[in-house]
This record gives C-alpha cells, structure tokens and sequence, in this order.
C-alpha cells in the first residue's frame, strides 16, 4: 500500500487552523490586523454595554511599542458588564469558546475576534494580552496575561492575580502588542469610528495614537439607546435536520407536542397541534420515536408549512428612527435627515428589520451617485460596495422622480439587523440578494426618498412664495399710499389689512414660516426633532 | 456576580462551527451548495490525480434523488490515488483533518471542503456520504457511509465494507444526497468545468445530468502534463514567532546551525553560519536556550537578512506554456493564442509563479474590454473580479499601444500559483494588490501583449502584401505580353522571370506564405505549435 508514503494525512487544532489561515478572520497584512484588532475589541466593547443598557464609554489608546521592530500596543477598555474571572482564560485563549453562539443579534459573529488578536500578537510579537476584567459590582477585578497554546487549542495564563475593585469599576481593559504599520491604518480606524459613531451616537468614544495630534475625540451625542436585543429560541421555519437531531438528543421521551412548544419560537398548543395533524403524527408520540424518514419529513414539514406566527423581532435590537437621525445629523452634518425603521419581516424563518436614513445637503459634498453607507447588525459595512444588493436598488432608483437631479449632496445610510445576516460572500462586507430583504430595502430607501421630495418641493414653493411676498410688498406700500390718499383712511389700518390679504392670497398661516425656511411648523406633530418626520 | 446569569458561555466543536457558518465556506444556499459541493469534490480528485502524474479522468452523475423534497443526489469518480481504508472515516468525519496542511500547492487550501459537503448534506438530508476508494495497488476496494457526530467532531460508520479489487481500480467515488437546485446550478457548474479545462486540458471530464440532454463531455486535448509540485520545508523569510516555537520545540537540544539546516527550505551550512554571526549567536548554541528576547530577535532577523536563497519553485506546479494554449485554444477557440511561463519569484518568503494567457480572434466575441480568466493554484476564480489586482492591470494597459482597438476579439487568461495565494477577502476570489506580485502579472501580460501586436503588424504587412501582389499581377500579365511581342523571346520564360521580379520587389520569399494567412514560416524554429511563440 504505498499512498501512506505519498500522503501524509494529519489533524490541526483549531487554534492552528486560524493560526495559519489568518486572512479568513482579515488579519492578512500588518495594516490590515492594526484595524482588524481594534474594530474586534471595539465590537465586543459594545456588545457589552449596549446589549445590557450600559451607554458606551470605549477607549482605545496606541503607542509604539518598539519603534524599530514596528510593534504597536493597541489598548481597548470598556465599561461593559465584564468576565467572569474563571471564563477569562477560555475566552481569549480557545479558539470555538464564546458568549456568541446564540439566537440573538450580535455585532460580533462568530465569537472569533479576541482569539484571532490573541493568535496575532503571539505570532508576531511572542507577547501574552493582558485582560483587566471586572463583572458588574463585582469587589474585584481579574488580571490575566495570556497567550494560546497553539497545538492543544488551550489557553496558557502567564500570570494572574486579583486586585481590590476600591471604585466600583466593570468592564474589560485589553492591552495586545502587536506588529503593525500605525501610520496606514490609522485612516481606515478613523473612518470605522466616524461610521460606527453613526449607528451608535449614545456611544462616546476616545482614540489616542502615538503621535502628538493623533487624537481624536467622539462624543456621546444622546443618551437615548435601543432596546437591547433578547436571546430566542429558533423559529421553526429556519430549521435542519441537524438541529433537531441534536434538540431530539437531549430528552429523546418528550412528547412531540411539548417539543414544538419548548424548543421553538412562537409555537403554542393551538399552533403545535394543527402542525402534528399536518404532518399526520400522534401529539404524544415520543419525539425520539420518529424513524429517519418521518424525521425528515416532519423537519420538510416544518419548513413548508404555513401556519407558524411570523418570526419574533425581540432577538432584535434597531437603532430607532430617532436614534439614527441623531447619528447621522452629527456625523455628516447634512441640511435635513429623514429616518425609517421598517417592521420586522423574515426570510427562511430568520426574522430581520430595515432601517434607512436620507441625509440631504449641508456638509454633505455633492457627487454624481448617492454616497452609501451600509451597516449590519450596527456593524459599518467598508469593502466590496459593488457586490451589495444594497448598491443595486440604490442604482436602480429613478432619483429624478424623488426631485433629486445629481451631481447632488445626497447620503443614503441602510442598516440591516438580523439574528442572521445573509452575507454575499465569505468575507462579510457585502448582503446577498435575498428577496424578502431586497424588497424591504427597496421600500426603506423610498419612504425616506419620498420624504425628500415632500421637502424639496415645500422649499420650491417657498421659494416661489417669498418671491412673490417679495413682489406683492413691493407694490404694496405704493399701493397702500395711493389708497389712503384717495379714501382719507388710516394708513396703519390699511397696510395692515393689505398685510393680511397677501397672506390669505399666498396661503401662508405664520409669517415667520417663510424667514424660517424650515418645514418645522407644516409637520403635524410638533416633536424637538424639527427635520425628522415620524414614519407612517 | 450578576455576570453568569446574564452571559452564558459555550464551547463548539469545529464541526458545529461550520454547521452553523456554512456561507464561510461557500455553501450558502441550495444553487450555491450544490456547486460548491461538485467543486470540492473535482478539485479533490484533480488533487488526488495530477499531483501523482496521473491523467485525471472525472466523471460527475447528478440525479434527482427525491424530486418532490428537491433532493440531488450528486456522484464524483476519479482514477487518482485514492484514500487508505483506515484514514477515509477522519478524512471526510473530522474537521481539522487532511493531507492538505502541507508547504506545496494545492487546488484545495483549508483541506475543509470533503467535511463541508458532508455537513451539508446531513443538515439537509440527514443521509451519510459513501465513499468507495482504493489506493495504488490496492487488493480490496474499501466502502463506507459516513455521517459526522457534529457535537464531537468525529466521523460516525454507519456501515463498512471491503470488496475485491478485480480489475485493479484505484480512485475514489462519492456519492451524496443534498438538497438543491440543479437547473439553476447547472449553468454554474458547466462554466465552472469549462474553465478548469481550460488550465487541465490534460483532463477528461464527463457530466451527466438527470435530464435527457443533459450531458457534457469535455475531452482530455492532450497527454502532457506539468510537473507535480514536490513537498517543501518553510522558506526562512516566511516564518513568524509561533513556527518558530513549535519547531523548537519538537527538538529543542538541537544546535541553532543544524536547527537552521533541517528546518529550512535553501539554507546550507555557508548560510546558516552567516546568518548565525548576523544575528550574534553561536553556532553550537542548542536551539531551546534562546530566550524570550533573544528568540523575537532571531525572527526578525529572520525576515531581515537578505543573504538567504531565493524561495524554490519546486513546490509549485506552474501549467506551462505548451499546456496552458491547448488548453485555452480548445476552450475558446480563438484564431490565435500566445502563452507565456514567467520565471518564479518570491513575496515574504512564498514562491510564486505568474503565466499569461493571450487568446485574440476566432470565436472570442468582440468586446470592450479584454475578457478576462483569473486562476489561483489552477482553480477559476470566478467572483468578485472588480476587486482583483488582475483586473486593474488589464485596466491600465495602454492597449493602443499593442494595436488592440475596442471592441476586440481580445482574452486575457492569468494563472498565479503559489504556496500561498494573498487573497483579497476571505470570499478567496480576488487577489490582493502584493507589489511583486503586481509587477510579475504587469509583465506577463506585456510580454503576451507584444508578441500580439508583433502578430498584427505581420498581418497588415501581408495584408499589404497580398494588395500589393494583386495589383503587380494584374499588370504583369499585359507587360509580359508587350515584352514577349517586342522581344520575341518566350512567354512563359518572361513570366517566371517577372515572378521572381515583384517577389524580389516584395520580398517575399515562399509564395505560399502569402496564401496560408499564416505567420509558421517566418518563425526561427518552424515548431508544432504554429500559433505559439516559444518564450525568450
């Protein structure tokens, strides 16, 4: 048998697995793994406040750790609800151990980030990470310094020790040395930030570099937040096999009714019981009892039949109408923004939501297309535009029929939430072309664009109207004079009443409305937000 | 500790990992699996077949399995080397498990694709995989179904067998049962198989779908075959901290000049001893006394010192000149193809080699812009070409400059290999903009691109020629006939005579160049191959 000499077969850990196929996680090159580690540290900061109602305060501090050898620390502290002290280890040092794997939307995925920094640093540097962690009103705080051991997928602790919480700290502090080119990634961390600030204008940020004008400072611009996201059970149109062989194992002697109504989102006794009778089954049948072809026909079942309730959005945490507009005024400082978060909807039972801003004018430059930018689950979208649905509809948009002639200073914002994202393509910058979402976007993007027609034409009139308040005034005090010297009446009465029967000509109620050149007082709900219409 | 109940944490298997992230390695959907899947399996049996100079012959049968539950049942037969009985329950039951972790190129790069085509269909079709392999010289045929326990990452035997091996088969076969769609795959695949032969036209394909005219049958249009690529050891430059550890470690008592020696790939004792004093060691130092700083130091210089050997091509498989035109001439049919093999070159430390492809004329429909083919290890990327660096430069190209007027009958085919393709995302469709890399595709294409317009301009000059020659003859024949009747001497002497005359004047030299439109004659060395220039 010779092919044993020929192939050698052998078996990676997953630590070594990652290890060598870094660029799968976007640590491919020492500019790439600079941004990398920041945006992971930063998401897995807001995942841990935001999610627990804690507004953010995240800051990121560089320096040069050995200027010759281009090693740069990178520093992230949050003030999240923290680790607990024995799960630290397993969650910077083993590679596949998370809080991640579970129903709910995440901005992190795939519970990957910190053990792909750890693995970086150690492969570069040979340095541990040092983790600072206190749980909330926790009277201490955990210190680790960590590296992987690579071959066993485990995590080595170099050191440990605890120290007394004296002020009542929580959240996680992280220092890795790494190897890295600052200067070239400094622009894409800005850009991240800039755009993460705009889904998360309750967050404030601090970043420091190395160099003397290298700071930058985001403020918390509302203290308004989402609701946090809860933690769901899978709905019964999103299934496979698997997974239910896996819910089957764990208590094979459970009733078929109690299964569907234990393990799956939405399914009550009503519900279970016209499922079971589809199918043609006993409702007291021990799931564990279904032979392969029933299983597989009950799991076909569950997918095609109609009558389950629509997938729950609570997993679900959209930024709000409000919240975005406030993002979006600060960062791009535009004229007018209008806002829309649509209802919940679902493909292949993963509920999902659509938000959409229009930020029009202002400091916005004016160019040839919309300018997008592209946010999942709260996580700014940078690479690959062009393979995104998102792209397409905002291209196939007729925009003259929205009164929007380019080169115009236009910005769409399109933020897509979901327990699962369906990503184009492996590298998770661009969303596939999924009817149902396809259509949600298309209708987000229009609500708003038809807002910004109403708003371009009210200011066309109100153009026209001062124009012509302009030219009435003119001739009006001329007239006014003529009348009162040929009728001998009070000339204050008559230009006042000439006042009033230009007003009533020209239609407009509050005088001020025009100086104002704001639609403010048209809008039927007087709200503080003076340029952002409430959705119908 | 609020903390625990909060944020519950849990460990993966590898197995359920990509169970649950299967869009990572691109089975997204039921069109894109059902591609994918046949993909996986053909470039595992290109794998198992060419790298051991064997003319890979690959059949591939799709079936409707259930067409009521859309289940495609889909069958890959190779004549390759095949698997040893003992190993076939790891090499398609466990993630992390393959023969593909090695220093040489591979078509396959994460060894993953075999367990994700069983993954997906279990999770679809809860059906297990059959596998029926024999190796080289193999008495018995071993056949098994397999299913994976994903909560353990282990394969699971549902049942096994040998059988006789009478007419002494060697190869693998593997039948699965997934769901998907075929008629929308279908397309897919076809181009898929079609480019491949276009680098493998030393293999045969047959594809038979489960309808009537469903059948594709792609022959093999040549015997010869590239080189196999041989096993290499890391090349010095491109090692990080972490290898370097591991390495240690396996025999740490070993003297950092025989460490040096047995570890690396071109580093004799001349060298080693060099590098030794560069870096301020001792030869005789065992390996396993470096400490911490001392070890960093030693990787850096590693990647510092320039007095290493060039990386060796011996771990590449370049397709060569010869087999990359048939190959392309067979599957685009163009009047005319010149190919070219750039010599190999390096980027930290990985070997690398760029070949070009010029098709012009024929059946290539004129377009706008060069149709371009991009290949990685032999494999057609088929996504995402915006991004790639290919792209740009076939962009750049003043083609004016080669006598290429838009639209032209113009293909464009560029293969990198390497041990390590630098992709662009992790979608591993696009590669990235690595300077030497740039330069080395730059030239490829130059140098395809001259001996194009070197055929163009012979072209027109025949053109001009046969012109020429036309309106001399027309003429002849009235002058030989005035010469002959004013100087009596014989008419046919007088014709042969102006013959030779307008072909002096028009130099050409064989008549018959003219008429076979074709460029053979006036090469140096009267080759085959009419239409290929040897490289220079």
């Amino acid at each position: 048998m010779g092919t044993n000499d020929i192939v050698k077969f052998e078996a990676l850990s997953p630590a070594e697995f990652f290890r060598r196929n870094r660029e799968i996680a976007g640590f491919s090159n020492p500019t790439r793994a600079i941004y990398q580690t920041i945006r992971e540290l930063v998401e897995n900061s807001l995942d841990a406040t935001e999610t627990f109602k804690i507004l953010p305060s995240i800051k990121i501090y560089i320096d040069y750790a050995n200027q010759s050898r281009s090693w740069i620390s990178i520093y992230v502290e949050d003030n999240g609800i923290g680790i607990p002290g024995d799960e630290i280890p397993n969650v910077f040092g083993r590679v596949f151990y998370s809080s991640k794997y579970r129903i709910k939307q995440h901005r992190g995925i795939f519970g990957l980030g910190a053990k792909m920094v750890v693995l970086y640093a150690q492969s570069t540097t040979n340095t541990p990470i040092l983790v600072r962690s206190a749980p909330l009103r926790s009277n201490v705080i955990y210190e680790y310094q960590l590296m992987i051991d690579i071959t066993k997928n485990e995590p080595v602790i170099m050191s440990q020790r605890t120290m007394e919480n004296k002020y009542g700290w929580h959240g996680t502090a992280i220092r890795v040395v790494l190897e890295g080119d600052w200067s070239k990634a400094k622009r894409r961390v800005e850009e991240y930030l800039r755009r993460t600030a705009m889904v998360a204008p309750y967050a404030e940020f601090v970043l420091r570099g190395p160099d003397e004008d290298d700071a930058i400072k985001i403020p918390r611009v509302t203290t308004k937040m989402p609701d946090p996201p809860k933690e769901g059970l899978p709905h019964p149109k999103s299934v496979d096999v698997e997974l239910i062989k896996q819910l089957i194992q764990k208590n094979p002697d459970l009733p078929l009714l109690e299964f569907l109504t234990e393990n799956f989102d939405g399914v009550g006794e009503t519900i279970a019981k016209t499922f079971i009778d589809f199918v043609g089954l006993q409702p007291d049948m021990p799931v564990g009892k279904l032979i392969n072809d029933e299983l597989i026909n009950f799991v076909t079942k569950m997918r095609e039949f109609n009558g389950w309730r629509r997938p729950r959005a609570d997993w679900l945490s959209p930024i709000g109408e409000d919240i975005l507009a406030e993002g979006v005024k600060f960062v791009l400082r535009p004229e007018v923004v209008f806002t829309v978060t649509r209802k919940p909807s679902s493909y292949m039972g993963n509920p999902f939501i659509v938000e959409a801003a229009l930020a029009w004018g202002g400091a916005i430059e004016p160019s040839d297309n919309p300018i997008i930018y592209r946010f999942a689950n709260k996580v700014p979208l940078i690479y690959d535009e062009g393979n995104d649905v998102i792209r397409k509809i905002v291209d196939e948009i007729d925009w003259t029929q929205y009164k929007v002639k380019f080169p115009a200073p236009l910005a769409i914002v399109v933020h897509i939430c979901s327990t699962k994202i369906p990503y184009a393509s492996a590298g998770k910058e661009a969303i596939a072309e999924v009817p149902e979402i396809e259509s949600e976007v298309r209708n987000a993007i229009r609500e708003v664009a038809r807002k910004l027609r109403l708003y371009i034409t009210r200011k066309e009139k109100e153009q026209e109207l001062l124009m012509k308040y302009a030219i009435f005034s003119m001739y009006a005090e001329e007239v006014v004079n003529a009348l009162s010297y040929v009728t001998k009446a009070d000339i204050e009465e008559l230009r006042s009443s000439m006042t009033t029967l230009i007003k009533e000509k020209l239609k407009i109620r509050r005088f001020e409305d025009l100086l104002n050149n704001s639609l403010s007082s048209e809008d039927e709900n007087n709200s503080e937000a003076q340029d952002h219409e409430p959705s119908s």
